[in-house]
């Protein structure tokens, strides 16, 4: 899209795009809402708010898109990040759950059934599949990645993402990983 | 309500409750949220997502719930924290538009005709009315009150907020400037 008018605006998208065209859209308006801003929520808030309007434009009933950090206070667990959806576990243990898993392994998460993820935390019983995604600043001058937390989208049908879903999200949350002052 | 199985639930609001009802369950909801929990990221997290489902419980067509906070890198404004809702605006001066003016008054405006309000800032040019709260620490031991930003609330329908909802919103704000590491 061009310069919005409105900031709201963003959170439009055509109705004939394919998945991977929204998904490109997601990115595109990210890098522009994050030009000269590397506030860590400020980014996240309106991340999480492309992400929601993307999928809803696509009639993929996402309930729940957000993320979970690293908690800067307690060790060994993330905490609920800026989100969009309704009300969300504040803490997840590392290792713990579908998030908790996608933290630890450093990759992404997907499961087209949660009723079957051994372990599943359920923030919402309705919940049927999830993507999860790691955010992950990349090492310079040999320095080790450090992964930030998890992009995490909730779908109440079953089978809600795919491996186009994964390749974008990836790429967003690169992006994110990239832009922000963590 | 009781304690919930799944968070989710927190956002489910009886039908046949009053606004002041709704609006005291809203309090009530967020300080079991924040038990033993200080993260502001986290609980405005969450608050954000109990005011939505709360006023659309209502009928009532708020189209965005969330804050802005003083920015911790540039002086003199304010930026976008947790919310939901459409994509919003990144920054707002101190003393510019609804928020900005709730920020340097520390006091709340209740704007029922936005398109009447001098100086006006549209993130979403379809929002019709609004109500912005500061959010202030209060000083002990004789320090002055901090103001923290500001909870900012937009409705699709003109006079979508009225004196109840400036007295509970505002008993919210106080528990969250209290509840809240800053």
């Amino acid at each position: 899209m061009g310069e919005a008018e409105h900031h709201a605006e963003y959170s439009s998208f055509d109705a004939s795009l394919s998945k991977a065209e929204v998904l490109q859209q997601v990115i595109d308006s990210y890098e522009s809402l994050v030009f000269e801003q590397q506030n860590w929520v400020c980014n996240l808030s309106n991340a999480s708010s492309l992400i929601w309007h993307a999928y809803h434009s696509m009639n993929i009933p996402v309930n729940w898109s957000g993320f979970y950090l690293v908690d800067p206070k307690v060790s060994k667990q993330l905490i609920l990040g800026p989100f969009q959806g309704k009300v969300a576990c504040q803490t997840i243990g590392f290792g713990r759950g579908v998030c908790g898993t996608c933290y630890s392994t450093m990759e992404t998460q997907l499961v087209p059934d949660v009723n079957e993820y051994p372990g599943h935390i359920a923030c919402d019983g309705e919940t049927q599949s999830e993507i999860v995604v790691p955010v992950i600043s990349k090492g310079k001058n040999g320095e080790a990645n450090v992964i930030r937390g998890v992009l995490d989208i909730d779908c109440l049908a079953k089978e809600g993402f795919d491996e186009v879903d994964k390749k974008f999200l990836e790429l967003l949350a690169e992006r994110i990983a990239e832009t922000c002052e963590w």
